[in-house]
């Protein structure tokens, strides 16, 4: 099972490739994040998505200080095989450490990068 | 504006960040690709999408030989600045170069990838 499931994948030099994760219930675009093998087997084996954390050069299960995990509906390849889409269900509602829905909060428009999205939670409360 | 623009922005070491392209009708998932300074300048431009080859080593106006033009809806940056967002109208309803309307046609389940979307249109008669 292992093998075809790391072979598909097309690894970057890193031993990362981004992984998408989408609301499967809204649609709506949360975050990116990035997959080593490692944290690719523990998603599936958890059935909650755990990421490598760039940053902190660590395995990260999402939501393991802020509560917010999220739970692996339907996990995707791409056709080249170099992005995972996990289609999840967001526990709290929230994605963002800034306490947002999606990370992707920020709208270009008339020169200028504006928020669009409101911080449903305080994260000193998220993070407390 | 351009300095606002790019600023936001984490690029990665090669210059690059991922951008996610998605259908902003129906909030399915279309592709990832990558975008560079230059990439991002002309979709701004020409509103529509332009991404960076990694594999061509150049600009890749989506849809260029395809007809398959993802037209520019809105664009997004997330919390880090690392990824990009893009809300598409997607010409043709074919973003993949398999013929399909996603890049994410495989699915993960009971130890396989299984392929859980048609070929809307050949590929032999979208690239000739």
């Amino acid at each position: 099972m292992s093998e075809d499931l790391f072979d598909a994948v097309r690894w970057g030099e890193d031993g990362l490739v981004p992984a998408i994760a989408q609301d499967a219930a809204t649609g709506e675009v949360l975050m990116l994040a990035w997959m080593n093998r490692e944290s690719l087997a523990e998603t599936l084996a958890r059935g909650q998505a755990v990421y490598w954390s760039r940053s902190r050069g660590r395995l990260w299960a999402k939501g393991e200080t802020s509560g917010h995990v999220q739970k692996l509906v339907e996990l995707r390849l791409d056709c080249d095989g170099d992005a995972l889409l996990l289609r999840v269900e967001q526990k709290g509602g929230i994605a963002c450490h800034t306490g947002r829905r999606s990370c992707f909060y920020r709208r270009w428009r008339d020169g200028g990068w504006e928020v669009v999205e409101a911080v449903v939670k305080d994260p000193k409360e998220i993070y407390s």
